[in-house]
């Protein structure tokens, strides 16, 4: 059911690092951006598909991860994401809009479907990654998905309008997220 | 399968409009956004249903169809979406960045899952919108997504770089959406 996809969509920052994602899944998900509406047809995204180690590891030191958790630097070695998929604009085409956020969506639900996991990053070193991945001006970094087979749990919490929004880990490293109840989003 | 969900969720402009989606559904639906990701969990969106005949009557006028067909300017009475959900930001708690465009494909492909379907608008007369659904000054329209059971057949049709990207109409009133191809859009 599509629910338990959407509730199973968690942001996962934690994972087996030895599973392998082949280039047909990776080139599959990407399948999945393409085939996503886009602002006036324009189709403004292009992606890079990251699957071995070295690229992996060429692509880890750009990234931000977790802003809440201050005392956590992102995934040690061995819980690294397996691949990585770089949303890019092409200036030659034009502005992104709100594409590169649903096409995301697309590529998290549909990882999910293969029993992948993922986390949208937009905390990114741009100018460094762009250097180390030599990406040409003709693109920018709108964002990076991780992905990788999840080794964490996450927990939704729900709250009340005025309580802390900000995820956390339990003395068991499993991560809360404190999610808005249903009724406190909807605008009567 | 979830290839099957991306490629049926075309954006869709005619409906049979007196198919009447139930409250319940409206709220699943919400919630598939409420349960999408948020960057750094702020979720500040927030949404409004609309799913009556008068309700509806005063979102339409207010949103423009299908740029690119210049003699057609939306569906006909009867052919209407059957319900709207508009998807707001609530400045109280801060920007969007990417989450409205997560949360609407969530939405599209949940409608989907329910042999509904929809269509992302961004084009909106926003102040006349605010005023017709008196919505007050702590939120911004972001998007609107339109709801019913589809009443068209989209046919997607893959082009060559630097092909035109309008998607037409056939001789059968039938929909025509140029997509790239996999190979042009991921950078190697």
């Amino acid at each position: 059911m599509f629910y338990d996809l959407i509730v199973s969509n968690r942001s996962y920052r934690r994972f087996h690092e030895e599973h392998s994602i082949s280039v047909e899944r990776m080139r599959e998900l990407v399948d999945y951006g393409r085939l996503s509406p886009s602002g006036a047809n324009k189709q403004p995204l292009k992606y890079i598909i990251s699957r071995d180690k070295s690229k992996n590891d060429s692509i880890f030191p750009h990234l931000q991860w977790a802003g809440y958790l201050k005392d956590w630097a992102g995934p040690e070695e061995g819980e690294r994401p397996s691949g990585y998929i770089v949303i890019l604009q092409d200036t030659n085409i034009g502005p992104s809009g709100v594409d590169h956020g649903i096409a995301a969506q697309s590529i998290l639900l549909g990882a999910r479907s293969m029993e992948l996991g993922g986390c949208i990053i937009q905390s990114i070193k741009r100018n460094e990654l762009k250097t180390a991945l030599q990406i040409s001006d003709q693109y920018e970094i709108l964002l990076v998905i991780a992905l990788g087979k999840p080794k964490e749990t996450v927990i939704l919490d729900e709250i009340n309008d005025g309580e802390d929004i900000k995820y956390w880990r339990d003395n068991n490293q499993e991560h809360h997220v404190p999610k808005r109840k249903l009724q406190d989003i909807i605008v009567e």
